[in-house]
């Protein structure tokens, strides 16, 4: 069931289970466990047997801090010292900030200018030193590597990294310890750091499990590079799922990508707010548009599985409340003249 | 620790800590173990270890599952057959309605004319008989008797009920079979059936815990009714925590709160928003306004606990997004003229 190995050999392949069991030693009382939810409602209106991962619970609210910290935590006494640097505006920025709080680690992180003033406030509350840059005129990435070298700090990406792959990939770990084997995960994809590592975990953990990545539409770089086996792009995809809007897969997730996940689908940015929506209302929990990606997949049928054990990341839930209010009023607008949710009628 | 006997002698407390127990093994494998919830935040913020038990992921979102379905579980064969009646336009409607359907027992829900579509169409989708009527015009209670009678129903009060008290009074069980001793446990108050279950739960597995029970300022009858040691009334108070309009206490309720309780406060209306809001943005937990009380009095201060273990019930978190949006606009136009939070000044 797996691909073919594409773009070299096995050597691509850089990331294995026992990172991820390493990576879970690491993040042992430092990261939360977070729960698994389920729900009678969803298993009746999808047919499946069906498990929520919720690192909208995680610290920071999101995934995103697993794999921070375990890269951090794995830097020598001098990187330590000097301190590490990382571009983001969203929860990378703050996964970095807090595990540099927690491994008393000096963090300097590149914000756009235009941040949401709330991301700047909680990422300098974890104590991190923020250098902002006007994205308009600025290369963040140019500008980082000169601050690097100039300061000697260590450079931590968001996802295009071994380790921060490897701190990812507990999450799938955690959801198959609890529950048992499953036959689809389904695991939202921007970079493909969290997709990657869940599905190095599953194929060892749960082997018959199929691993299904979800994009959106409006952001489909990832799934057009599955299915062709070469890397494609986009940019600056105008999706409300703004964890999804990474112009393409690194160097080290690609390969991992095509080598262990079985299917890459798109939803639309309707599919996106209604499952968000939906979460909140029925399941109780607060997602952000990139955390209902997976679950969208399974809700509005763009993956069936009757009768199936099916895993679903629930990503993060950091969206201000403010900009929910508009995305809420956006969705009741929306909501005539779409087309009906395939299970609309069994609710009415 | 614990009031002298009020209103005669100990026969007036009805449940006794074997009557939870028992209800704890009625409700396995058909109520949700509900997660507990801990945050870094809160923790620092409060100077407290706080831990939040989730009754908005109970069935139907909220803690009432666990009283009705307690109660009709030990229903005789004949009165099964004819079935069970209930007035409620809120969780108990529900409650009733997902029990019966359970358990095959026909249920009737009277509920106002004016009761939310939303939730006229949840209950009579888990199989309840609504019936409407005018609450300008008729009495519900004398209705509800009348129809008692012809049809030989039995009626499930919400909380005045020695077995619905027993099957909330699971909810804090369950949470210090988890989380182990408590300090303090805060329990909102609308009729006094959850505050009265978890307090004999709490009284007899954790017996140095103070128990407090949480009203709105609005509905401070039970809070008067504690410290007169009279029963006092209130009537349709203005609260937006819509299951603390309750009216009064109930002949059950009463003495076990005067007896198990140690003592009753209340918040303001912009307390409960501001917390619920909170609950929502940092903890990512869609709660409803009285799903809020408990919390807001350890965040505003008006509970104050440093260093101790408190335990903090999540009752519900049935609020359509639609008034929430409304509730959200309302808060933010309240949070300039009103007193900053004891803790703003930590998170600027």
């Amino acid at each position: 069931m797996v691909n073919a190995l594409p773009l070299g050999d096995s050597n691509s392949l850089v990331v294995t289970y026992a990172d991820i069991a390493a990576a879970a030693e690491r993040l042992q009382g430092k990261a939360h466990h977070t729960p698994v939810m389920t729900s009678t409602t969803v298993d009746r209106l999808t047919q499946s047997q069906v498990f929520f991962k919720c690192e909208n619970f995680q610290r920071i609210g999101a995934f995103k801090f697993r794999g921070a910290y375990n890269a951090m935590a794995q830097l020598s006494p001098e990187q330590r010292e000097r301190g590490v640097l990382a571009f983001s505006s969203g929860n990378h920025a703050q996964a970095i900030a807090l595990s540099g709080q927690l491994l008393n680690i000096p963090t300097t992180i590149f914000m756009p200018e235009d941040a949401p003033a709330v991301k700047l406030a909680a990422t300098r509350g974890y104590g991190a030193e923020i250098v902002l840059f006007d994205r308009a005129t600025q290369s963040r990435e140019e500008l980082g590597h000169q601050v690097a070298q100039e300061r000697g700090l260590t450079l931590i990406p968001p996802y295009d990294h071994p380790q921060v792959i490897a701190g990812q990939g507990t999450t799938a770990k955690e959801l198959i310890a609890e529950v048992g084997p499953l036959d689809f995960l389904l695991v939202c994809c921007g970079g493909g750091g969290l997709l990657s590592g869940c599905a190095i975990a599953a194929h060892t953990l749960s082997p018959g499990c199929q691993i299904i990545g979800v994009e959106p539409k409006l952001a489909d770089d990832a799934t057009r590079s599955f299915h062709s086996r070469t890397l494609q792009t986009v940019h600056n995809p105008n999706t409300i799922a703004d964890g999804a809007r990474t112009p393409y897969l690194g160097k080290y997730t690609f390969p991992l990508v095509l080598h262990y996940v079985h299917d890459m689908v798109t939803v639309s940015e309707a599919a996106i707010l209604r499952t968000m929506f939906f979460l909140w209302e029925r399941l109780k929990l607060v997602v952000e548009p990139t955390g209902a990606l997976a679950a969208a997949a399974l809700l509005e049928g763009v993956v069936s599985a009757p009768g199936a054990r099916v895993g679903v990341i629930i990503s993060g839930g950091n969206v201000d409340l403010k900009q929910a209010a508009k995305l809420f009023a956006k969705a009741s607008r929306l909501s005539k003249p779409l087309p009906p949710i395939p299970w609309a009628r069994e609710l009415s």
